[in-house]
């Protein structure tokens, strides 16, 4: 379902939050987006409070106001139901349905998020305010796009979560033989023997059992999926031409399958905070996270729905981007298949909890150097318009998120084994290298891409590693590290050596996990060095190519090659070395940086007929055509971005050589 | 109201418990108190289930031998209310009246104060005991000061608390519209509809509102100082003739307003523990907290109630002072306005959670060196006698509570905002100059003084504002540090850029905070550097004094001064710049050390016409008379002290001159 | 009671947990354990929910058939009951008797020990499960052992354990009086009217009671080893001729003390998990806990019921041993008296929270390394066979877990004061000098001994100092170190100075504390440094070997001696320094390595008329004849063993100088 009023235009805009604000400042507000560019905000997130002040008794007046001046200047809304956060009353109103942590604490309001998703009384309330919006602004002419809740992601141990949870189970599993198997209830004397016995993961004397985690987190998602969709339903049905999406967090705790939640939403909306502007590190992981958000999307064009116009979260510190950063990081989300530029938020609370979260108007106010880059991103997004073509890309990374729960389970070889930083680091080494890269879930055929990258399965399905094998059998090239094929989907450990379903296709049978603590390396023969993992690796038809030079394992393999095409690495590769080991796989798979010269700091990335590139580094960059493999070409000066067609190019790099 | 008895000489002793021990170390005790030159304990802190072993039993006869044996010794005695930790009986009487923690566990006895200041059965109990002693001591000889409760400071979050901040918020705020103003609840809808919703900053699922945590110190301050307060006008009624005081702990968690509490008590009294024996660390700290005890009690006398005679807590460690350090520190206190040296405790106990630390009697005995320099400085007080002259200082540093607890609250730039480092550091610097600086509340007149130091003063009051820019306007000269004029009073930031209400005094507009990581810093130009943070300042009439001299704030300013007197510092300096700077600041606002030769570990405090002059190192030190500026004179001999009126001094010097 | 099969032959296998698979593994199972030398196996530790699936309806089928197969390969059994873990039904059924934490939150199943071990629901349970399979197998051919329970140690804080705990304290102490005393209660208005008003150590607003907590650990120790007796005198009652034992758990937070539990068990048995494996750290560690086994054993054989077979835990890192560490590991438990060597676990577990634990049969598969260093063990251990001589040693290490308990109290003079550590910091200088020590409890006659060692002996009763005394008198040597005779056993600190009772023996009087911060070290004179600790020494008598050279401490003593062999050290010294200083005091004893060439890696224990050498080092070795006192003598290969007579050895000497 498209997005009305913006074909052909990129949207830009942020959260709105008129409430916060006497009416006065409104009126500064839409006048302040039109020279901005802002075409776009997102109303209403956390407006329940406003909204409904008492239980059944609504305030709309306000709201009313907000969107007719929205819509007078020319901005369409995103309209939010605000069931992420309760108001006070509520909780009052329906004590069980408070949320209540592992431990048995029932929280209160006084932040957000606090209610339990499985509490009918919260589901009733939730259904009953979404359809009391979508009733009064039906038809609306600002109304864009429906955006429902917040940043899903609540969790409860109450007894109602533990209700839902048994039925979810018994979905799953259908009987209880089968669910004591699936969690190796033989372990630790946990067989059930009635389904009233299984709880939610609430606090235990010791290691809690690692399956039980894991599905009750697959519940969680499940759960709130279901949440979401009563009210999309709502949604969909009274306003059946307007589009329904919720935005997606992403961060080791949310319980979401975006792979299941993408295909409930009309568009796959993000939330992206980089954790990190240390060298190119946010700009590494904007494009692993576009990435993902496209693969979300089946490919499909996709909306970042919020990030922070004006800074980076290193750890606890908010550190202003650097000058131009803000273009330049948004530009890569574009490129990578969003359909504008959402930011979090408009204009900076006045109080609360996030007043000192960035915000396209500060609280120095209009005449500040962050509103000059916003404003600047405005004209720059207006003047490229939006072209929806596919993004090319020979290499796809296969991502899984249950793995990403299961290696946060308790007794593992070790501790703080990091799926999303692997997954970083291969994807990392890839972009260093120029290389686009997709991202598909576990399963996914694969016949359409060169090489195929999977970090850390952990948990490898047979369909997973059968879709793997036959894009090899096919010719297709992999590589697979360490940590994948460890397990089933109910962390049931592979027996007969590692890595598991995948051992045949690449040729080795992985013994033994040797663990490196914390800071130790492990050198490499002939050159380079490991770290966090080592393996004795028995070759079964495989070569090595590294092998470790030292310790328990001198001699052994540390990366193989099966078959001329089956790679499996055994350690995690220093980055100069997992670049030039990635390189040799580019090289024997046939695939090529986005465009010659791209890599090390200047992205590029070919979509449809577009080129965009974008240089990240301090010193000027040159590409050449795609086709040509020159490294030669077109001058893109530090800092900046250079978008155009792909033919263009060809004529811009002879033009950049007569310079 | 006088210390009755200790007109001219100075009080010396600490807190004595015998009811942990048998009546024969009773006798050993007094023997030791004269030798030490003891002439004032404090009797009865943690009695109460001594006193009354279960309810409404009283057993008296005990203290009634020891308050005759002191007294027939000589001594004195600051006698305790004992409601800092109710007997185990009580919370089996009163379950109600037990304290809740945030996340909802009632706490039970087993250490100390196990009770919730607002239940009525604590307040009822707490009364009747203090009643009790008053009725029996009142008119006891050796009385000579009541000591309410110990660190008043325990916080519950239970239904008697929550009523009770509902009564503080009515009276605070008048209606529900002011409450939900002030505490921005448009935010995360937190709107409320009901006054019975509000609720003490119970668990809640993410980051509470600042403005929320912040009101419920406010209230716990208030609230324990009406606890306070009955106590203190049951005494009052039955003994009008004897001061009533309680102890002020200083501490980040302690939700104490010494401003609000110094107003109800007839003498300030303070403990103090060094968080550091680092080179001159608690030499420093002991100074800035002997101002700011002076400035709690309007410039007049105060008194250390507790320090620990024989060691400084380093982290969790233990550390004996230094030889000499006990007579060093106590003088500094005595020479800032302590009207003597009082020690937790008399003798080390027996058991307990507290038998390992410092006692004037160590579990060693009496032959030890720790009691040596504990009968040393007995003797060094007797001879100094007591001299109450006002203290002179042409500086004061504001400083805030309020401040410090809101830099305590979720949401902020950065962690870890230290607001007592920060002052601490300004203070610290002075002192090393060699100048003696006054602590006044935001708000007060500042027309005494040459000189206002304005660190870290988050939450800027219109009155706080007014009161620096009148000062200035008259002539006056002021340095504010950054991270001022961030908010007000309910943590709603500043809208128009930093600092805010002082930004016109200032001549500058800071637009962006830009704090730096843990462990970073910034180079300035032309010399020093910065760390912890810094700002984007744009100047409007400062001129710049020193820049940033690299990164994204590269050339902007750092340091900036206007009109010639008002200062702006927007970076933690380093040490030696910040001492540089203020060196700077000092001379252009006239600012002398207290005697020439001050400084860098020599402290001098002059005080009505007695000059205090402490060396804290381990070189002979010189300093001359006041008037004359001259950098030769008096020689203090390493690790010793020197009080002397100063006319004398000049006399001192010759005869020094012509050794 | 002897070992009923393995007369003359050393058991080998590990925990064997076939309810995990199913029933064609088995025969696997069983397979390989014949192959790998396996003898005895330990079935049923965690298999209640399995025997007991529903609440008396017992499932023993599968246990007959189990028990049958391993008879029929013969393999003896020993058979565990499955208390440990009680199944989800259980806490269904008696809500009550599940545990509750010191902040209240009930515990739920879902990991293991999910009971409170003073519930009478969970006490009647356990007896009926015990009694049940005693029923069932009682005269079975495979049952050599009973093993009741896994690794007590389960601590609860709900009303049932507060009146078990009142029950404990009046047997204990009979008055209140007696209890107030004992407990300090004088401190912080502590004291009790009523011993309802008793209770564990629940949470509380501060520091808790240290001699409370004291007291809670030592009520728990004793709670638990009733449970073990209520299913001990079951299985005695119906299986007369089978001893039964549990494993005793090691760690800090273990409130069992071995010493009153080995005298319950018909045969010592110990889990241990070294926690480092740098340098010779597991081996260290290895040589302590099997000298404790053999202390607790009062000097008789015992059983090392669980170790990782394939690796060492390093911190949370699972690090596989090195080739030939397992068999070096298992020989040093043998030749210290261990009857054999069991693991955890025959088969790595398919899931659960232990599927990564270390295991004979690995995940990988029959074809791995690790199973021929297991199968290579057996092999040695079938070869060896089984001799009970008594260990020899000259040297006796006193040790007591309530000093150990009492050190991890509030309130101490530093942080981290680890008794464990401390303990093995002596013990593993000892160990690299080659010297064979014994662990004796505090209080036990020493008179077969030549030198005592005391590292840490917190809490000295007058028993323990009595000991030592006439120890001395007698002609022994002894050597107390820091943090001795400071507290009597209610952690009442002994006044006068210390090492209190010890003072007079070892001619020093400490007056004061120095406890070092953090990685803080102190120079010695002439050399050599210390850490962790200090103290002022005043000697009565004693000599100084060494003084502090540097701060506060400078020249005063920080090693005595009294009389030639009573020696103080007041401080941790450097490994070095320490080795030298033992080597000096072994000297003055006359204490020799148990065999010239011992020690530094080279590991020689004297049992009976065996000798028993194992090479832990990359380096050949050479040892002498105890009896000759030369340093060449038979070589051992790095990293092998080699055991022999003591008379053969003098002609292994000869044979080996010949080569």
């Amino acid at each position: 379902m498209p997005l009305r009023g913006f074909e052909g235009r990129l949207c830009y805009g942020g959260d709105y939050n008129p409430e916060q604000w006497p009416e006065h400042v409104w009126v500064e507000d839409v006048q302040l987006m039109r020279q901005c560019g802002v075409n776009l905000v997102t109303v209403g997130v956390f407006a329940w409070s406003m909204l409904e002040p008492a239980p059944g008794q609504y305030e709309f007046g306000w709201l009313d106001r907000v969107l007719d001046l929205l819509h007078d200047n020319g901005i369409s809304v995103v309209l939010a139901t605000p069931t992420a956060s309760p108001p006070p009353w509520f909780g009052f109103a329906h004590p069980d349905a408070l949320p209540v942590t592992r431990d048995g604490v029932r929280l209160v309001h006084g932040s957000r998020d606090a209610y339990c998703p499985s509490a009918p009384a919260y589901r009733a309330a939730a259904r009953r305010i979404a359809t009391a919006l979508a009733q009064r602004y039906a038809g609306h002419p600002a109304l864009a796009l429906w955006h429902v809740h917040n940043e899903y992601g609540t969790v409860c141990y109450c007894d109602h979560a533990a209700a839902a949870f048994r039925r979810w189970l018994r979905d799953r599993y259908g009987t209880l033989d089968a669910l004591n198997e699936a969690w190796t209830t033989a372990f630790w004397s946990q067989r059930y023997a009635d389904w009233e016995h299984v709880l939610p993961p609430r606090a235990t004397p010791y290691l809690a059992n690692p399956a039980q985690l894991l599905d009750f987190r697959r519940f969680c998602s499940d759960e709130l999926l279901a949440c979401f969709r009563e009210q999309r339903d709502v949604l969909r049905e009274l306003t059946p031409d307007v589009p329904v999406t919720t935005n997606f967090a992403i961060a080791p705790w949310v319980p979401i399958d975006p792979w299941a939640w993408a295909r409930e939403v009309d568009l796959v909306a993000i939330d992206h905070y980089p954790s990190s502007n240390d060298g190119l590190a946010a700009e590494e992981e904007t494009a692993f996270v576009a990435d993902l958000a496209r693969g979300w999307a089946g490919g499909r064009t996709w909306l970042l729905m919020e990030q922070a116009p004006d800074i980076v979260h290193n750890g606890g510190w908010m550190v202003p981007k650097r000058p131009g950063q803000l273009t330049r990081l948004s530009l890569s989300h574009v490129a990578r298949g969003s359909l504008g530029v959402m930011n979090f938020q408009w204009r900076a609370s006045p109080g609360g909890a996030e007043a000192f979260m960035s915000a396209m108007v500060p609280h120095a106010g209009p005449d500040a150097r962050s509103l000059r880059e916003v404003t600047h991103l405005g004209a720059q997004l207006a003047n490229l318009g939006r072209h929806d073509g596919p993004v090319a890309a020979d290499v796809a990374l296969v991502w899984d998120p249950h793995s990403w729960w299961a290696l946060q389970g308790p007794g593992l070889p070790a501790p703080g084994l990091d799926y999303w930083a692997m997954c970083r680091h291969v994807h990392g080494s890839a972009w260093r290298l120029g290389v686009t890269v997709d991202i598909v879930a576990p399963g996914e055929p694969l016949s359409g891409y060169r090489l195929v990258l999977v970090p850390a399965l952990f948990l490898t399905t047979a369909s997973a590693a059968d879709a793997i094998k036959s894009f090899v059998d096919s010719g297709g090239h992999v590589v697979v590290w360490y940590l994948s094929g460890v397990a089933d989907t109910n962390v049931r450990v592979h027996r007969g050596g590692w890595p598991g379903l995948l051992a045949t296709t690449l040729g080795v049978r992985v013994e033994r996990h040797y663990p490196l603590p914390h800071q130790a390396t492990v050198a490499l023969d002939p050159a380079g060095t490991g770290s966090s993992w080592s393996e004795l690796v028995r070759p079964e038809g495989a070569e090595a190519l590294l092998r470790y030079a030292k310790g328990d394992l001198a001699g052994e393999p540390a990366v193989t090659v099966h078959a001329g095409r089956a790679w499996y690495v055994s350690t995690r590769l220093d980055d100069a070395t997992q670049q030039r080991f990635l390189a040799q796989v580019f090289a024997a798979a046939n695939v090529a940086p986005a465009a010659p010269g791209a890599g090390h700091g200047v992205e590029v990335v070919r979509r449809g007929q577009r080129l965009y590139a974008i240089n990240h580094t301090t010193s000027p960059a040159e590409i050449g055509a795609p086709s040509q493999g020159s490294q030669t070409g077109l001058r893109i000066e530090p800092g900046t971005y250079l978008v155009t067609d792909v033919d263009n190019l060809v004529t811009d790099i002879d033009s950049a050589a007569h310079r």
